[in-house]
């Protein structure tokens, strides 16, 4: 169950191992590092930072990463908020100056399937900034109201026409740094059909060996893929939990600039 | 990989299976519905609605669910909010008729450990409302900049005063009508010391026989613990994913009053 990928290696898709460890001493916290990889490819052009889905919501949602300067007032009562960490609480907060509420920020989630169809799995080319003309599974923040698993088969009729059902879930992918998790589903096509919605500018099936892995849009999307890869190589489809931790010092439209920490099967 | 749980059944622990069934008749929505039970059972008096964590923000974080008309005014330049379909858009979002910035709201995430420990569960009874003197795993709402293993592994810390180290992740449940999704990872203790945190009055190692199904703080917890202990039973423990939906008509209080739907796991 709880087993760290220990050969991956090299791929034909530009997964490249770089370092594999199982210290804590990569990690501030006390949390198992069983693996840990740093990869460092191309050049690119779309940042996680405004990431993540193809909808709407996604390119204005600003306040993704979760700074709390930029709350100037209370979304309750128009009162100007303070900046301060509350009593009893370790972070800073936004604080009502008038009726004292806190405008707590939280991680926000984007899920989206991950479509196999006769050996080849759904990508969409975005129509739509961040990642103008990149590749992307379907995906996009969840909404309150729906299940993750509702989220994702929502997305992906938005952004691909596609009727899917769900089968299991695939990966879970935190970016800290940028306040997301990634919530991946594997899914298939009820209907052979699928065409591109009004953000995509094309959907289109890969043979594995084809995924444009130079022109994917965001970091979340090149380790999903990859992971899949690797599992369908094995023979069998797990689930993966892991951290995605931009590199310091890199550029955030760098997508190949990161490692994967924490990175754990069942 | 894709196996839903037919023959759960009921246990001693009072998981009662009410109905199984593969259609998706249950469901609005296209998804796949492997899994489909009812849960009713003794009436409790703590809602999910405000629950999750022992942690303040949980208490706080009073807009957890999403009400949108709730939001008056624009939290980047005070102005006030008018509540209107966006174009292109489906739901009803709070803009700003100055700034004409969307405030969106997504689900919260509620990030907590299971520790096994000498073949037993550590919980712990919260010393604060919601469910105040209810038992539950240490879990409370994940911050930005941390991951989800970060995040379990600190409200372990802050509410039992108990240093683990995350071996696995073990269930993401997702309760719409509230929007928050439960992940728990499965941990042990790198150390066999605990005492109650600020915000708990005891913390206590069960045995899985003794596990207090009558007294359980939140429906998140009593579906994790059953979960948990199916798979103990089975002798291997998977990932599992799910979703909570509260009865209709029954009082948020009731944390049995509830069906799994979407039962998929891994």
């Amino acid at each position: 169950m709880l087993k760290a990928i220990q050969n991956l290696g090299c791929s034909s898709s530009g997964w490249l191992l770089w370092k594999t460890r199982t210290s804590t001493s990569t990690s501030t916290s006390a949390c198992k590092t069983p693996s840990f990889r740093r990869f460092r490819a191309r050049s690119e052009s779309s940042p996680d930072a405004a990431s993540a889905s193809s909808s709407s919501p996604v390119a204005l949602q600003s306040s993704s990463s979760g700074n709390v300067r930029k709350i100037s007032f209370c979304q309750w009562c128009g009162g100007p908020t303070k900046h301060e960490i509350p009593s009893g609480e370790e972070k800073m907060r936004a604080i009502c100056t008038v009726c004292g509420k806190i405008a707590y920020q939280n991680p926000k989630m984007v899920v989206g399937c991950l479509i196999e169809h006769d050996n080849k799995v759904l990508l969409c080319k975005r129509k739509i900034q961040p990642s103008y003309g990149l590749w992307t599974l379907p995906a996009g923040y969840m909404e309150i109201g729906e299940s993750a698993a509702e989220g994702a088969i929502r997305e992906t009729w938005e952004e691909a026409n596609a009727e899917v059902e769900v089968l299991s879930p695939f990966a879970q992918l935190d970016i800290p740094l940028i306040g997301q998790t990634y919530i991946i589903f594997l899914a298939k096509l009820k209907k052979p059909q699928f065409s591109p919605g009004p953000e995509s500018s094309e959907c289109q099936l890969f043979a594995l060996n084809d995924i444009p892995f130079n022109s994917l849009a965001f970091s979340s999307m090149f380790v999903t893929l990859n992971l899949y890869i690797e599992d369908v190589k094995a023979g069998k489809p797990k689930f993966h939990y892991g951290t995605i931790k931009k590199r310091p010092g890199t550029s955030p439209s760098d997508i190949h600039a990161f490692t994967l920490d924490y990175h754990l099967q069942s």
